[in-house]
């Protein structure tokens, strides 16, 4: 299998070398402007070849990753589909989704978003084990084709992933939630302290909160005004949390404070736990027919319920009008909410 | 020099350890409520005995520590003052200063509070070196003796810490700024993403943002009441900041958000470099009319613009309305400066 890795800087970087140890008869092909960058990622064994030429790095490949900053996605992914062959998967790794998703809603790409990495480091901390246990969401649209997203989900499984899908505009907000308001507070927490006449000592509680603070420019401004919508939403209603709080502190009110405090507790407890999903393995048949869109759907569906697709394949029928799909499901619980969800969409599932 | 620890937990029971360890000569009376846990302290050598009566710890001692949590400090702070010799310094270390300082305005009361630990875990997390290097504020008054300020200065630096004096309101509103501000940032953050139809994936960057998101609610909701005044200030001035952050991002004014960005960039790096001092020790020498305060008057002068006192000796002349003051001072800018600033409080100051 041919990969190409358009942008080979952190993500990039360690998409490949993952590929390259990971996954069998691979070969990858880096592009990118600088040729400094694509020469250190062949010595650091990130890419097999590199090529200046988009076009010549997209050809004869089966997945192409577009990894170029937020801000240069949009060309980027355009560019790949117009050359790539016409049954190559094209994905993205972006961490803001709608604008791009719509912007491509054709059968070849699915949107991409690793919550792995800095964004800011180059090749040089690419790491093949970068993406271990990470969740990897996938944003298909209802016209991505089944094949395509099972050849890419699997791909990403081989290289140590958890792909999880999701429609783009929730991706966008849940990234607006769990990562774009945190960095927002944490450059407004900076501001306060440092606008200070005088400038405190901080602790490591302090160092800790303000830790993403003032984030590489290039990167964030982009992220910002690409979520700006979903990142107003957010902010909004964080004043008006803290509104309340102020409210409460002003009253003096120490069961109010109390239960506000033991509720976040309790929120907290419940986050961590969401992250943690494990258990025996479980397998389940199913029969879809074979139109773009089916697998996405299935995916999306399980996505949305938070049950982790571990790994996916689809065997088209000789007549091509059906496919066997199977599913592979992590925990008894979440296996069986699986073939319930599964058959709520009118596919009768079978657990192996 | 026997010094009695009033609560034997984390902090009561590193100061004893510490003590212990690293001061010549020292006993440590170890009180509290809990008999089975001054067991504890004593097997840990945290504590040389332990008494379960306030009357009996505090007898013929030099020092008092009180380490009761927020809400009951007031009472044990009266307690001690009236059992406690009459030549004997009474400090305490809750994280809220102004109302137990204008409480307990005499010669021997001296507030403070160590920038180090978790105010939740018991005696069994004491560490002999939990001060080292940490910031340990003391809010002397006006009122406050010389000579009981220099001995629990000294005190400290031997524990490890570095004694940073500053006004009780002055504090206070530090502390509403790099502490009790990011707790309500991080209750409001986790409120908002439990608070989702879809409990999302956190990432490492929303669990270090939310690290203390429900700290101990029996510390805490002490603190949010004891500070409710300068909190809800900071709470206020952030709320403007969010709405002006969210008004640059409903414009889509890229190079507003990148400005705002690259601020809060520089104001991270200047709050932490900030943290970091050093040099050569430098030593002034002076002298001081020997009456309550004066010390105090110096040691908040210089911590008013952050200039660290290493170390600090004070010596009386036999007619006692005298005294020679000798104070340390890192680094040439710093002790040029507080040469300065000692000479502004009309008291000529020579560089050893």
């Amino acid at each position: 299998m041919r990969i190409a890795v358009l942008g080979v800087g952190l993500i990039g970087g360690s998409i490949g070398l993952a590929a390259r140890e990971r996954l069998d008869g691979v070969e990858v092909v880096g592009h990118g402007r600088s040729l400094d960058r694509l020469e250190r990622a062949c010595k650091l064994g990130a890419i097999d070849t590199a090529t200046g030429s988009l076009a010549d790095a997209v050809s004869g490949t089966e997945i192409v990753f577009c990894c170029a900053p937020v801000g240069a996605l949009a060309a980027q992914v355009k560019q790949a589909l117009a050359a790539a062959p016409s049954d190559c998967v094209v994905t993205d790794v972006g961490s803001v989704k709608r604008a791009i998703v719509e912007a491509n809603e054709g059968e070849r790409f699915i949107g991409g978003h690793p919550i792995a990495g800095a964004e800011t480091a180059g090749v040089e901390h690419a790491r093949a084990d970068l993406f271990d246990g990470a969740v990897w969401y996938l944003t298909p649209s209802h016209r991505s084709g089944g094949i395509l997203y099972e050849r890419l989900h699997r791909c990403l499984v081989g290289l140590g992933a958890t792909p999880t899908a999701i429609e783009a505009a929730a991706h966008d907000r849940i990234l607006a939630t769990v990562s774009h308001l945190p960095h927002v507070l944490a450059n407004a927490l900076v501001a306060q302290a440092a606008g200070r006449g005088d400038l405190p000592h901080v602790g490591p509680s302090f160092r800790d909160a303000t830790r993403v603070a003032g984030a590489n420019s290039d990167v964030w401004t982009d992220i910002y005004l690409a979520n700006a919508g979903a990142i107003v939403t957010e902010i909004d209603a964080t004043v008006q949390r803290l509104r309340s709080v102020a409210e409460t502190l002003r009253a003096g009110d120490a069961a109010a404070v109390r239960a506000w405090n033991e509720s976040a507790a309790a929120d907290r407890r419940r986050l961590l736990e969401s992250d943690i999903a494990g258990g025996d393995v479980h397998e389940l048949r199913l029969t879809v027919p074979n139109r773009p869109g089916i697998v996405a759907q299935v995916a999306l569906a399980l996505g949305k319920a938070s049950v982790n697709i571990v790994d996916l394949a689809l065997a088209p029928a000789a007549d091509m009008r059906q496919g066997a799909m199977t599913v592979w499901i992590a925990g008894d619980d979440q296996a069986e909410e699986a073939r319930r969800l599964i058959e709520g969409l009118g596919f009768p599932a079978a657990r192996a």
